[in-house]
């Protein structure tokens, strides 16, 4: 039987990024549907009816939600390339790690684009303590699990695409207090573009993504139309509505699909407070 | 090799119990060692130096942390009466619903006992609302996974003996909402109770609970202690400092330790923000 693998997603979405950087990994063709979260369609309400949130991955019919528990199903399901290791320990130590980053960095980091004041220090505080503790488990190794990559480093590097945000909002700079752990994270975006290059742009495509840097505005979202088809894997991507739903412009995507692509981290970070920004209602995270 | 297998825990954990209550499902024998959580335990902070919480099971040495991923551990290592499904898709709806549990169940709970006024109502419903979503799910099976005890019944079913509290401080009937899974809650104490009592209790250890029953306050801890050795599979639980530890008394244990021991759900129910009995410092759950 050939296998019929939906993707709903939205292109800034981190934990999104997580379940198309494990599909890139395992090389599996896929229909990439990004979604209007501002406006649920139906079929995402249908597909994820207790949650309402994407990733949801579709598979032969049947939707897997929530982004740690797709990657284990798409690591169960296709075993080429395995993202988790066979020892039970290591699994173990894998999981706690990846629960960690979505218990500890995910929310911290959101508190500092989100709060102001003596509570936004408070998150600030958190979120460096978080990552030095990440820091320290990843300590000399390449890679979190050792030699290769894995589970815990496809759970926290989409994350570093929302770094400028995080600083820019607090005010501080990851670098200075975790300097290795921004090694890996320049070191894992390359890897992953050099990967996702290989895998899918013609020359023809880099020089129009390159054409574009002129005009910011239009070049992010053409980079991220065009990138996300080749991070998508195939030519079915389905963008309706896409210039609708991002009605502020978000620092993502960054490492592995602007980083190297003529401008390093885009320097525009809107909040998306500003009432002039988010014309379209409240926003769902 | 013989493996040497620790449990730091505390009695009252409703995680704690879904790791004694795996442990019991694979028959595995281990040390039970209670924690003191108003003043943790420098063997605990060098276990788990990162969340700093019970429970933590030590397998020839090597700590592993937070309920879930103790028990996926469990079962990847003991592999008899498999509590995660070998499908891929289901076992993906197992960890979904374990997950929902511990999102939805958990917190809102917590904020039943912990807050007043409109966030205690609000928190209601959203507790309301999540069991009844897990009712939908359960549907007419047996259990969440279908015809044997599994993964979900053994994530949810903890919780159980918290329902009592809940309502106390919410004033609401949880069966009234949801009568199918307190249907299936009653099911699962009384088979847990039983594989227990067939597992461990003596006629003679089951009538010295039974005597002490008329002193609430002692039978409480007595029942507790004496089970606790039981749940624990082995004699060599280690109680000290549970009388200094324990003083409130949580409404808990109820279902697969007290409940059939001569008193349905202990009646009094003490609110741990209360200053009398709170003695040593602040709560850490």
């Amino acid at each position: 039987m050939l296998d019929e693998v939906i993707l709903l997603d939205a292109y800034f979405s981190m934990f999104g990024m997580r379940v198309r950087i494990a599909l890139a990994e395992k090389g599996v063709e896929y229909e990439y549907r990004e979604q209007n979260l501002l406006n649920k369609g139906q079929y995402l309400l249908d597909m994820n009816p207790i949650h309402k949130k994407i990733p949801v991955l579709i598979h032969n019919g049947k939707p897997i939600c929530e982004s740690l528990i797709i990657v284990e199903y798409i690591d169960e399901v296709w075993k080429n390339n395995p993202l988790l290791p066979s020892d039970p320990y290591q699994r173990a130590q894998a999981r706690f790690w990846a629960d960690f980053i979505d218990k500890k960095v995910n929310d911290t980091g959101k508190r500092i684009w989100y709060l102001k004041g003596e509570q936004q220090q408070a998150a600030k505080e958190e979120f460096i303590n978080a990552l030095q503790l990440l820091e320290t488990e990843l300590g000399d190794k390449p890679y979190f699990g050792g030699d290769k990559f894995g589970f815990v480093d496809l759970a926290l590097i989409p994350f570093y695409c929302w770094f400028h945000a995080y600083e820019t909002f607090g005010n501080f700079s990851t670098e200075e207090h975790c300097p290795k752990l921004i090694e890996w994270a320049e070191r894992m975006a390359e890897e992953l573009e050099n990967k996702l290059r290989a895998f899918s742009l013609t020359e023809e495509e880099k020089n129009e993504i390159s054409l574009v840097a002129g005009d910011i505005h239009r070049s992010m979202k053409e980079c991220t139309r065009s990138l996300l088809g080749k991070i998508c894997g195939n030519k079915r991507a389905n963008f309706t509505g896409l210039r609708k739903t991002i009605c502020f412009i978000w620092p993502t995507e960054g490492p592995f699909s602007i980083r190297g692509m003529g401008y390093n981290y885009y320097p525009v970070c809107v909040h998306p407070k500003d009432k002039n920004m988010v014309k379209d209602g409240k926003m769902d995270l």
